[in-house]
């Protein structure tokens, strides 16, 4: 599937009738800008004169009509809002229903919008979906593409997502940073990741390690079942190994039963408009892991810590190869939209290590649906990565990473000293 | 007081005998290693052939008799290493009481050093003046020279210290990201931050402001007492307001009878071998002042975030200016040290806005004592910060923060569209 175009011909159009209509959804990223950036941008190379509209706060600035024009923003405004995290246009939670859909088409027919864009992650792709079929089922001409967006990189078919990449190298710098403190003042370090469904956000904590010692020295990912008794052991084992521990927990994690971890907490988890339980937000979870270590194994020094809304919209810890593939599946939506004769979600393919091209997916294929890591990425033992998952996801991150550096300097050699009276 | 020393004064010496220890002490910084890297390299330039000790962590290093060579350390390790967050000769809480600092004493004596430059804050200047007491009693030719480190910000005489400028920039920008999510999708976020006993740190959220009605909208610091009810009306009206609201608050803040909020959990509070509660490395307090919004004022999407241990060691989010600071404060405690008489607090002095000089001071000024926010500083209204604060700190974030752009776009004009039947 490649959305019915040749890649070659992006020659100028001439302008097509109607207007092409951009939104934002879901969490906001560092990168969502510049997919928008690369709609509007792209529009006006591929076919100067269409009207670009935006809508604000999504699908709920739809119905309401909160347009706005894009076509009429200066392009250096365009690239000062690109660098700007977190959606510009505003973002909803809101999954409209079958009659709120045709409340929807009835903004876009009336405005004659034959071409919307909607930047989000599988909830996003999947009210697209809806539209796109009721636009189908209604006879409307109408393209809908799907621009990937979510820190959460769980995308089915995508390779990965744009947002993972700056997400994934602020995690990185957070346990990189969080590992050197914990060297200088020892004790046990929990911290908890975002990812409801998808353990690659937490997996990104090992990428900030340099040296075999260095922390997060224990991994629990989502993917894999929660075993407190086991927790307890590997965080033993591990302060008996390095006199210290620095662990690296998903918000999602669950025990065998699939019971989520942050439920067991005897309080009452509030959830979004798309049935997802509320994790993030709160430092219940890791409070209460921190609690059970201090408990059961009574070591010093435990501390918890949840990096929370930080670690989607935090400015100028940005992956360059993350801002310019977000840019990239902007580029490509307005040529598919344009060109193509199909809807479908735009995914980004890795080619090379590390080079990638752009693909057009069916809706049905992205939409609601979740990927999980896979099992080459996660260590046997349940509490770590792989090598693999490694070389998957470190040229994500982008360049310039800071280099880190312990220092090597030699002993001096003790010198007598005089025995103290009191340990005579 | 200038250490007795004329600053022209700066020719090499002839090697003195004995030798010069450093070490590091309390929490780490982002910029701590430049301050080590700075005594090393001016310890070289002064005085060639003095060798160069570095104890490991702290003075528990001295009586364990941990010491390294930094003489022998290459200047490119050095430099390295400087651009390394958290304290790279590792750190402590331990504060000596009078037998174990005679205990020091035996360990500086075995190895001849004359010079002891301990790179901490307040706690670490008050270990050091019984240190240098206690030489003084044992006429011990010693100098004792204390270089300021602390995020909090909070040393006694000094306009500013080292560590600060780093954290203050983290905390500035997670609040900038946070209050753009928060507009992107609107509701109350709550962002707790670090410093014990003064406000400083949480102040600098709203040096991440750059539209009148970005957030954070409220500001609670440490300096005024913390009164829920008023908490609640602000967090009301701000809500009424702006449709959302984004809280910055200490997590040190108490009640008007000095009670800290984070006790009034119901939960016990650790406490350091200083006598200081424990507040970092929970949630507790945010997850509390979030469920009291829920509760009384019923309001949608309330957050809550803790800072936590990434604020002071997040590597890559450095001031320049920091990082300048806290070379040259090892280099001046050098100076005072090698060709002075006195010992004391290298204390970083505003002249110019913005410039700064170097001063020497007794170390009783500093040692044990809490330098708060002044007056000037804190709005009226106790829930922000003045002009007059922004003006003070800014400066020390440094050059390159990162730019954010609200887009400004033209609103599309409404067009009629059929009544929905069920509104009819």
């Amino acid at each position: 599937v490649n959305g019915g175009i040749s890649r070659e011909r992006n020659h100028i159009m001439t302008t097509p009738k109607g207007k092409l209509l951009v939104a934002q959804a879901g969490g906001p990223t560092a990168v969502i800008n510049q997919s928008l950036a690369g709609v509007v941008r792209e529009a006006r190379r591929q076919a100067p004169g269409l009207r670009v509209h935006g809508a604000l706060r999504g699908v709920e600035g739809i119905i309401a009509q909160d347009l706005v024009h894009l076509s009429w923003v200066p392009a250096d405004h365009l690239e000062q809002v690109a660098l700007t995290p977190s959606a510009a246009l505003l973002s909803t939670r809101d999954k409209p229903a079958a009659e709120r859909c045709a409340r929807i088409f009835e903004t876009l027919k009336a405005h004659d919008v034959r071409w919307f864009i909607y930047i989000g992650g599988n909830d996003s792709a999947d009210t697209l979906r809806i539209i796109s079929e009721a636009a189908r089922d209604a006879r409307y001409e109408l393209r809908c593409l799907h621009v990937p967006k979510t820190i959460d990189n769980d995308l089915v078919g995508h390779d990965h997502t744009p947002g993972y990449g700056s997400a994934a190298r602020f995690v990185a710098l957070a346990f990189a940073g969080a590992n050197l403190d914990n060297r200088a003042l020892p004790g046990v370090h929990l911290l908890v990741v975002m990812g409801r469904h998808a353990g690659f956000l937490t997996a990104a904590s090992a990428l900030g390690r340099v040296e075999a010692d260095d922390g997060p020295h224990l991994v629990y990912l989502h993917e894999r079942p929660f075993d407190t008794d086991r927790f307890l052991a590997d965080v033993e084992r591990c302060h008996r190994q390095h006199g210290r521990c620095v662990v690296a927990v998903s918000e999602g994690i669950a025990d065998a039963q699939g019971m989520l971890l942050a439920k067991q907490l005897g309080r009452p988890v509030a959830h979004c408009p798309h049935g997802n339980p509320q994790l993030s937000g709160s430092g219940a979870l890791g409070d209460m892991l921190a609690a059970l270590v201090r408990e059961k194994l009574a070591l010093p020094r435990v501390r918890a810590d949840t990096l929370g809304y930080l670690q989607r919209s935090f400015p100028g810890v940005v992956s360059d190869i993350d801002q310019a593939e977000a840019r990239a599946v902007g580029e490509f939506a307005v040529r598919f939209a344009l060109a193509g004769t199909l809807d479908g979600s735009v995914a980004i393919q890795r080619t090379a290590d590390y080079a990638v091209d752009y693909q057009l997916l069916p809706l049905d294929l992205v939409a609601a649906r979740t990927r999980r890591m896979p099992n080459e990425f996660i260590a046997a033992d349940r509490n770590d990565v792989t090598g693999n998952f490694v070389s998957y996801a470190r040229p994500l991150l982008g360049r310039g990473m800071p280099r880190l550096h312990r220092l090597r300097a030699a002993s001096v050699k003790p010198r007598p000293l005089p025995i103290p009276a009191q340990s005579l």
